[in-house]
């Protein structure tokens, strides 16, 4: 078993610190929907006895992001699928667009990749080398900001890299898929977690997206039955939810309207970021992130420290977007 | 993508070319427990949107089984473990005691593992070639013979073998686990799927056991989150009815003994092989496999034809022990 590592979901061990029960703790720290898409499902009447048929679930994803059946391959969480493209593609060298998730970094070092950062807040003029496996979220990552990438990706081109777009938080906005390139590039892979937006970190279904030939390769090595049975269903019930998207965004904006408005009236709060997804970053001033938590731990609520973000120092913490309650109690904080 | 390749639990596959509902199949080729845990849950109400914990899970697992909780490393079922071990270990050659699952062979291959094939009905005189990866399934299948593997693991320590006994259908039996030898010998793994005792194939969990050395190792590179939480909390429930296995064994041991007698007083039949297990290999006599399972398509059952198997050819068919109703409905085949 492995130990749980210090993340934005670790509430069980900060409702322990602070002494409450883990129900009682306001996670502003985990960047999972708050809004949630209708379950039409008795969950304990499904078959779990046989094994799952994966076919009317890869329909309705390949229906929902205008793909074929067979150009998706599933995991289990997008951590799952993150590893076995640094494992499969098996390539030298990777360019890790920052700040973005630990664990591409994590992941890269396990197979032994050569590292390039660079650094997004500062132009992205750095060369990618050729050949490289280049990493980018977008949206990104604990920032939130969606960047246009077609220039960035007829670079990569040139550099023969082979290219992953991880896409976790793009159903947040109405922004373009990078699906559309999928037929052009022979070497872009799509990442997407489906825990984020399907409000759903307990499901552990995450998606590559790609052409059928890389598709075929990468499923060659995977086990027939991965994903389970609840979390299938789920997903597909989710999916069915057709008016989620559109209410997902709007009571995210609201409420990110109302975030905002707190912490740009916030006494401790330096600079709030622009994001289009479900999360915020701010840089802090007069206090650094690790007081700020301790600030509100009375309140129970946790927020997310960013120093371990490349290029992001302990003045910058990621807060995300969730209940008005949970964000009025939030704005007491400051009283 | 992946294709569902000819397996025992293909029922969609079944109920489309025989032309019923998938729920209608009575599947006896599945070798999933009949007998079911009792679940004190309500799935509807899981906390599914924030990211599982495993340590309580580990802990149930580490006291059903005697061990600690780091001498076990869960994977997303069975497979994904034996697909890991392969991979991971990272050795030279295997030695595959057969018949056995086709996974192993397939898992062995993928990894670019030069394979001995050992047969298990032929008094396992072969000697294992040095730092070879022995696999053995204990109780074996598709026949469900336990085997005594003392004096087999002191030839292949003599070896410096890698011995991983996967021990998926020991829970059907009162057999001793090779567990007490993990303390022993730092090159011993066992394999158990959670989905056949616990009568769950939608579940998607399988462990790894050894010495805690060898469990961080293989941790390192797993992800943090990989077990659904619905997958999670349907175990611990089952763990904690502590009725179960004699529950388990009580029945499957009578309705056993009714589907034996039925093979034994059928026509068809010219062997019936001895099982300590829910399943039972049988020889054909006067018709083979294909046409077996032709006759017994109206009564919309299926059985388990067993040809691609090593060392078995069209003659041999797998049932698996299931409810009173379908062994009576499957004797009606014989009149």
């Amino acid at each position: 078993m492995v130990a749980l590592l210090q993340h934005g979901g670790n509430v069980v061990a900060f409702a322990k610190r602070v002494g409450c029960k883990a129900d009682e703790v306001i996670d502003l720290s985990s960047n999972i929907n708050f809004v949630k898409p209708h379950i039409n499902l008795d969950f304990n009447t499904l078959n779990i006895a046989s094994y799952p048929n994966y076919d009317t679930l890869y329909q309705a994803l390949a229906q929902n992001y205008g793909l074929e059946a067979n150009q998706i391959e599933l995991f289990n969480g997008a951590t799952v699928g993150i590893h076995t493209l640094f494992r499969e593609l098996d390539l030298k060298h990777c360019t890790l667009y920052a700040p973005l998730y630990a664990e591409y970094q994590h992941s890269a070092k396990s197979y032994g990749y050569e590292i390039d950062i660079v650094n997004r807040f500062d132009g992205m003029r750095q060369e990618v080398k050729k050949n490289s496996l280049v990493i980018f979220v977008n949206p990104s990552t604990p920032d939130g900001i969606y960047y246009d990438l077609e220039l960035l990706l007829e670079q990569w081109r040139e550099k023969n890299c082979t290219v992953l777009i991880d896409e976790s938080f793009l159903d947040f906005t109405d922004f373009p898929s990078m699906t559309k390139y999928l037929r052009d590039y022979d070497k872009l892979y799509i990442l997407k977690s489906m825990t984020k937006f399907y409000a759903s970190a307990g499901i552990r279904i995450g998606a590559v997206f790609s052409n059928e030939k890389n598709i075929q390769k990468l499923s060659e090595k995977e086990p027939l039955w991965k994903v389970s049975e609840f979390d299938s269903q789920y997903l597909k019930s989710a999916l069915r939810d057709k008016g989620f998207k559109q209410r997902s965004q709007e009571l995210n904006a609201l409420n990110k309207a109302l975030l905002i408005e707190v912490l740009e009236s916030s006494p401790w709060v330096e600079k709030v970021f622009p994001s289009a997804v479900n999360f915020i970053l701010i840089q802090l001033k007069d206090i650094d992130a690790k007081s700020f938590q301790e600030k509100l731990e009375p309140f129970k609520i946790m927020v997310r420290a960013c120093s371990n973000f490349n290029f992001l120092d302990e003045k910058f913490v990621r807060i995300a977007v969730k209940e008005k309650d949970s964000i009025e109690l939030f704005s007491l904080c400051f009283r």
